[in-house]
């Protein structure tokens, strides 16, 4: 056969998520999941589900859920936007939103999806180095571009920033969409969440997910606050490419998770405390770790390579994450898990130190 | 403000799903539902779920999903690709392997998705008029072009067709990536089903869903079986938007399902009788019905405007689908649903005719 038919194949690099071992004796710290389980509510949605309303269609514009998150963050129906998963919302916006010549300015340490976002969607993009601290300079942004992307907390940083960094990227940036991906921002302290300015910057998109603070990973389901008008084009995207992205059970075991602020603000405060006991026990170590506002911790040691104590941790019995990156390569990012598993963490890594004395 | 930012917006059409009504006493046969609710298995997994599991990301690749898929369908795990819902599966297959200059080739009455992603992926693209029975002329497809993608049986028409259609559709299009949409192939004849040339024509794609005939259309799930190759740049596509898309509890109803071919056979022949029977039917009171292999009635009346017809049907608390499009405007799909909903549907047609004679 020709084979001719092989010229039309797309071109692209995919994304490279973290691994996903199928042992399950193995401490997995590598993919930011959060270590407790979702709310009791959630489980209550499995036990109750009526099997046959399956055969049906799920709500096309997941209405249950945004009502939900309405009531929860004080907006209304028509700010809000739900995707599967957070990736799916973004990437909803990235399409809706950045069709300019001009380029998209984001960080060149962040969430490594962007660059791919922007590559599959044929969409510019220049990247604004973090200084040596790993903090951005808003003066980066002033420049004339085709939008802006920005996650606060940034990951793999961890580090969070209060609202007047995004006040002043937007005062600067008022002739293009910005957005501000808080996939962590549960974790960070009060106040500095963006959702709150949606109403006066007509322009400004927030996304989050319910993967990490709500442990709900396993449903995929990410959501947009907005003006309406710029949820109006997110929805024509989504209409344009899978009508009924959430399914019923992702729709329902979220509103539930919603319905439960208890159980989240327990378990979002146990992860606070061994995330911040964590810090203090690796920097004890000797470790450089940056001040986090998310649930996982951004290490690098002074004497040891990142690879080699990823590797032997790994070994252990313990995944965390390593990237193969320029400026990052030094670093570690370790997920906060319960405090059972950050201390077969630090044994591991406590072994690994005797093994190089 | 100077809302200079609305200069980037994306410029589409989104395409319009069924209506889902709120009130459930609403009999609805104009979304192609499946009336029987899902097998038990699927049911039993809802309840023995733990609902721990959901705070970890679902399986990237859906391996259990694939690997039940391969089981069922005869072919290897790398044969296999899974979305959420088979929009998503054809909008990757699209992307994947439409990206020739030459337009891509369908029919002008065919699934009302094609165009609009055509659109929103800026792929060139043109329609073959099927004939004035509703039917498929391969010799259209004979040309140059970039693509073709047929759905067998089609939609909204019904109609279904033997292997030797694609095998010739096949054989004069070695150049290019040609899909079979397959959304409704269990309600056809044995044999239809374009599955086992995959092995032979690696540029054949044939696509599948779990929202028809095993009533999980509230789950999301869609299937594509191809040659390695191509399903490797399927794959490529989704790990750059969103590498999860398909949740824990889509894999594991859908794997569920597939495990209990007993109960998935009795529905589907329930299905075809009823559909049969009520080709019968309307076609006593005066329809023209085509010859169905799907789970849905394409009729018109020659007295009587479709539209008239539905409106009227509407208000007596029966849902069918119209299409206000060139062509079709004289036509009704009707979902065919339990006995008891069909007699509701034939009562109220009778209620029509009485109130116009």
């Amino acid at each position: 056969m020709s084979q001719l038919w092989k010229k039309n194949l797309i071109n692209i690099t995919p994304y490279v998520a973290g691994e996903q071992p199928e042992n399950s004796r193995i401490i997995k710290l590598n993919a930011n999941e959060n270590p407790y389980p979702p709310s009791p509510m959630v489980e209550k949605i499995l036990r109750d589900k009526n099997a046959a309303d399956l055969r049906k269609y799920p709500s096309a514009d997941a209405v249950p859920l945004k009502k939900a998150l309405a009531r929860r963050y004080g907006v209304r129906e028509e700010n809000v936007f739900c995707g599967n998963g957070s990736d799916d919302v973004l990437a909803a916006a990235f399409r809706a939103f950045f069709n300019s010549d001009k380029p998209v300015f984001f960080p060149d340490v962040t969430y490594s999806f962007y660059p791919v976002w922007c590559e599959v969607l044929k969409i510019p993009y220049e990247t604004k180095p973090v200084n040596s601290d790993f903090e951005i300079d808003t003066k980066d942004y002033y420049e004339e571009n085709g939008g802006v992307v920005i996650p606060n907390p940034n990951a793999p940083t961890s580090i969070g920033k209060p609202l007047d960094i995004v006040i002043d990227l937007l005062e600067h940036n008022q002739d293009c969409v910005v957005i501000i991906d808080e996939a962590y921002i549960d974790f960070a302290p009060d106040g500095f969440s963006s959702v709150g300015l949606i109403e006066k910057y007509k322009n400004l998109v927030v996304t989050q997910t319910f993967s990490k603070s709500r442990s709900l990973a396993g449903m995929r389901i990410g959501m947009a606050f907005a003006d309406p008008e710029l949820i109006s084009y997110m929805q024509a995207v989504k209409d344009s490419y899978n009508s009924y992205p959430l399914d019923q059970l992702a729709i329902e075991t979220a509103a539930a998770s919603l319905s439960d602020e208890k159980y989240f603000a327990e378990t979002i405060d146990r992860i606070k405390n061994t995330r911040d006991e964590g810090k203090k026990i690796l920097r004890k170590m000797g470790f450089t770790v940056l001040n986090s506002d998310t649930n996982f911790l951004f290490a690098s040691h002074p004497e040891y390579s990142a690879k080699a104590i990823f590797e032997f941790v790994r070994e252990n019995g313990v995944f965390i994450r390593y990237f193969n990156k320029p400026r990052i390569d030094g670093f570690l990012r370790i997920t906060v898990g319960t405090d059972d598993e950050m201390s077969v963490l630090y044994k591991a890594l406590e072994k690994f130190f005797e093994s190089v004395k």
